[in-house]
C-alpha cells in the first residue's frame, strides 16, 4: 500500500524543536478536520524519510499526539486519528459552535475559511499593549498581585459601566457588574444565581454553546421559534419559560436585528410575572452597518429585568478572557447573598492592563479602525454577492461579522456546503445550530468574513460562483 | 454629639484624586473590619474641615461608597457602615474563610494579624515576572491572543504535570490537567463533570470556601468528625457519600497531616464502590518543616478515584488565577464527553508567563526562598509558643502556614480571641471554620504567620502572652 507523506514546513530555527513541530501541525491539522476521524498516518518511519529527520523525533510527535489523545496506535497497523467521541473540540460541537478556537489568525493556503465566529487580529496594537503591560509591572505593585475583588476591580467596573452606557445606553451602576473569565464562567455563575430548574427559553437556531451550558446546568430548555424580527414572543408566551436568551442587536446566527417593537413585546412578557429574566448577550454589538445602532435591551428594561452580558474576546482578542455581566438589583442582592464568595476569575494585572487600553482611549481607537476595516470587507462582500441574488437571498447584513445566504432553488444544505469544500471555501450550515427538529427550512449557509482578507474574501466568492450558480 | 475623625494620610501627587484615596482608604477599613457593620461614620462637613478638603470630595467618596453598597444614608442621620447581609466580603464567610483576599500584604500598625491564609510577597520575583512577560509579548506572537485549548495550553500542562511528579508524586499525562481560573472555577466544572445530586463528605472543620460551593451545587453534604489522624472513614461509611472532599497533606484548618494508614484506609472506600471518589486539596502542600513529605493521596492511588486539586496562588500569587485539577480516567472521559466544550478561563499569554516561570527555574528557586523564609518564621513563632504550653496544646506546626493552640483550661474561643483583638492582635477561631454543631470542643485557636515579619511575630506573641497567660 502506498502510502501519503504529510507535508510539513520544518524551520530548522523558529525556536522550536523539530519534534515540537512536527507534533503542533498534526494536531492543527486533525483539529482543523484536514485530517479526518480514523484517517491512517503515514508510518514514523515513512515520515521520518519524507522530512528526512529521524526516526525518533518523529517518534516523539506521535507518542505525544497519542498521549494526547489526538491519535491511537493500533498495534501491527499504525497509527490513526482518534474516534473517541468528543476528543476533538471540532468533534464535539456542531461546526462553528467551536470554530472560533482554532480559526483566528489561521488560513490555509488556497482554504477560504468563512467562520462566523473568527476575528482579525491584523491590527491588534500589540505594542500598545506590551508597553501598558511593561508600565503596569514597572510599578512592581505588589497589590497588583494579591487576589481582587470577587465581582472585579472597582476601577475597571466604573470604566465598563461608562463604555456600555456611552456606546451601549446600558443603565447601570458599578456594583452591579460582575467581571469574569468568559461568557462561559459568567454562564455558570447565572445558574448559582438563578437557581436550580431554572426553564430556560432559547431563540432557535442559537449559539451552540449557551445552549450546551443550559444543558449541563440541567436547565428544561424551550426552542422558540423566530420570524423576520426575531424570537416569537407568541410561542415563548405558550412555554413556562422563566428566562429568556436572546441576542437583540444581531442575533447569532441568523443575524436578525429585533426592532423596537419585538423588545418592548418581550420586555412586557419579562414584566409580567415576578422573576422572569432575560439574558441579553450582546456578543457582537460593537460593529454595525447601516442604520443608527439601536441601544442595548437592557436600555429599554425599566423593571430590572435583564441581564446583560458582554465580553472583550470579541471586540479586543480572543485571549483577553475578561466578560462581563450586569445584574439587575434583585439578582444583585441573590449573589451577594448566595454567590459573592466565589473568588474572582480574573487576575487584577489582566483587569489593570484591559482599564489602561480602554481609560487611555486605545480600545476606542481600535474599535474605529476595526470598524473601518470590517465595513469595508463588509461592502465588499456585499458588492460580491450581488451577482448571487438569482439563486440566494441574502439577510444578516447589517451587522456583525457574518451574513446569511438562503437559498432559493430548493438545494439541500450539505450538498451545497460539500461543494463549497471541494473546491475549497468552507462555509457554515444553519443546520448546525439548530438545536430543535429541522422543518424543513430552505438552505441557509452562513459566511463569516471577520478573519479573512479582502482579497480571500474575493478569490473564495469567486470559487463559490463556480460552483453554485 | 461628638464626632470622632477619621485619620486618612491624604497624598496629593500619589497619581489618585483626594476623593479616590478617601473612598479607597474607608473602603479598606470597612472591608478589613476596622470599621464595623453599623457604625457612624463622621459627617461629610465634619470629614472635610477634619482632612481639609472641599466638602465636594468628601461627598463624592461618600456617595460612591454608598453606590457600592459599603455604606448606607439614613435621612438626616448620616452615613452608615451597611449591615446588608453579604455585603462586604469580610461578613459573608467565617474569619480566616476570605481573610486571604485582603489581608496580603497589609499590616494595619499596631495590629498583628495571624491570618492562616495570608502570605509573604516580599519576596516575589516581579522584576523577572516582568521581564518574563516583556519577553514574551516582544515576540508579539500573536498566536497568545487567541483562545487557547479548554484544557489549558498543552506546554503548561506538560510543565504542571512534571512539577506535580517531582514534588507529589502525582501520576498523571499532561491530557489529564484541566488549567483553570482558581479552584473555585474548577470545583464548578467539576460539578458539571461528577453530575448532580452528588452526596459530598467533607472534614470538618473543613475549608469554608469549599464548603459553600457545594451548597451552591445543591450537593447534600455529610460532615464527617476527624481524629488526631484526620478524617474518621468509619464516620465516613455510614454515610451515603460519593464523593469525600479532603486535605490529607495538612488539613485546612487543622494542620493535620494524614498518615499513609487513614490514606489507605480512605482509598480502599473510594474503591469499594463504582463511582466514589475523592478530591483531594493540595493547597499548600510546598511548605513542609519536619518530616519528610508525604507524597500526595493521589501517587497512592491505583484504581483512578483521586481527583487532584491544587493552585499557584498560594506558591506563586493570590493574583496568579491559574489552579490545576487532574482528573482520573473515567471522570476525563465524561469531561470529554459533556464539558470540554467549556472555553478555556485562563488567558495564554499568563499560561505562557507562568509556564516560563517554571520552566526556566525561577518558581524553584522562589519556593526554595519562601521555604526557607517560612521555615524561619515557623521555628521562631514555635520557639515563642514555648512558654504557652501550660496554657495551650501545640498542634498542626509540621507543614504550613499556620498552626492551632488548643486551651487546656476551659476558656471560650471567643473571649480568647476578643481579648487577643483588644490587645491588638487578630487571631481565628476554629468554630468559624466548623460547619456542623459545635460539641463542646476546647477552644482552638488558629495562628498564621505566613504575611507577618520575624518582628511582628515576636510582638504580636508577646502581646498575646500578656492577655492570654
Amino acid at each position: 500500500m502506498k502510502e501519503l507523506p504529510i507535508h510539513i514546513q520544518l524551520q530548522p530555527k523558529n525556536g522550536k524543536t523539530l519534534y515540537e513541530q512536527i507534533y503542533e501541525f498534526i494536531r492543527d491539522e486533525i483539529r482543523a478536520g484536514s485530517l479526518l476521524r480514523g484517517e491512517k498516518l503515514p508510518s514514523a518511519r515513512f515520515l521520518a524519510d519524507y522530512l528526512q529527520v529521524s526516526r525518533t523525533t518523529v517518534d516523539m510527535a506521535y507518542g505525544q499526539l497519542v498521549s494526547e489523545g489526538y491519535l491511537e496506535a493500533r498495534p501491527r497497523q499504525g497509527y490513526f486519528v482518534s474516534v473517541i467521541e468528543g476528543l476533538c473540540a471540532v468533534d464535539l460541537l456542531p461546526a462553528g459552535g467551536y470554530a472560533r478556537t482554532y480559526s483566528e489568525g489561521r488560513q490555509k493556503a488556497g482554504k477560504y475559511d468563512f467562520s462566523p465566529n473568527a476575528i482579525d487580529m491584523h491590527f491588534f496594537p500589540y505594542a500598545t499593549w506590551k508597553k501598558i503591560t511593561k508600565n503596569i509591572l514597572v510599578d512592581a505593585n505588589s497589590d497588583l498581585f494579591s487576589l481582587g475583588e470577587p465581582q472585579g476591580d472597582f476601577a475597571l467596573r466604573r470604566t465598563i459601566c461608562r463604555y456600555l452606557h456611552g456606546s451601549r445606553g446600558v443603565n447601570c451602576e458599578p456594583e452591579q457588574i460582575i467581571v469574569g473569565a468568559g461568557n462561559d464562567y459568567l454562564l455558570l455563575l447565572l445558574e448559582k444565581i438563578l437557581g436550580r430548574h431554572v426553564h430556560v427559553a432559547m431563540e432557535d437556531p442559537t449559539y451552540a454553546r449557551a445552549y450546551h451550558i443550559f444543558q449541563s446546568c440541567a436547565y428544561p430548555v424551550s426552542l422558540i421559534p423566530m420570524d423576520e424580527y426575531g424570537i416569537r414572543v407568541d410561542e415563548l408566551k405558550k412555554t413556562d419559560a422563566k428566562v429568556a436568551y436572546v441576542m437583540p442587536s444581531h442575533q447569532y446566527p441568523t443575524g436578525i436585528s429585533m426592532p423596537i417593537g419585538r423588545r418592548m413585546e418581550l420586555l412586557r412578557w419579562a414584566a409580567q410575572e415576578k422573576g422572569r429574566y432575560l439574558i441579553e448577550d450582546d456578543y457582537d454589538s460593537e460593529f454595525r452597518y447601516k442604520g443608527k445602532p439601536l441601544p442595548s435591551l437592557q436600555a429599554s428594561d425599566n423593571n430590572g429585568n435583564v441581564v446583560y452580558i458582554g465580553t472583550f474576546s470579541k471586540a479586543i482578542a480572543p485571549a483577553i478572557r475578561i466578560s462581563y455581566m450586569v445584574l439587575p438589583y434583585p439578582l444583585l442582592e441573590r449573589y451577594r447573598r448566595a454567590c459573592s464568595f466565589y473568588s474572582s476569575t480574573v487576575s487584577r494585572i489582566d483587569q489593570t492592563i484591559l482599564n489602561e487600553f480602554i481609560e487611555n482611549g486605545h480600545f476606542e481607537r481600535y474599535l474605529n479602525k476595526m470598524r473601518k476595516q470590517y465595513r469595508s470587507k463588509h461592502d465588499l462582500l456585499l458588492n460580491e454577492l450581488r451577482g448571487f441574488e438569482k439563486a440566494f437571498r441574502l439577510s444578516g447584513s447589517n451587522a456583525g461579522l457574518h451574513v446569511i445566504l438562503t437559498d432559493r432553488k430548493g438545494r439541500s444544505e450539505r450538498a451545497l456546503a460539500q461543494e463549497a469544500e471541494a473546491a475549497g471555501v468552507k462555509v457554515y450550515q444553519m443546520q448546525d445550530f439548530r438545536m430543535g427538529t429541522d422543518h424543513g427550512n430552505a438552505a441557509m449557509l452562513i459566511l463569516g468574513y471577520g478573519a479573512l482578507s479582502m482579497e480571500e474574501i474575493q478569490k473564495g466568492l469567486a470559487l463559490l460562483r463556480k460552483v453554485w450558480l
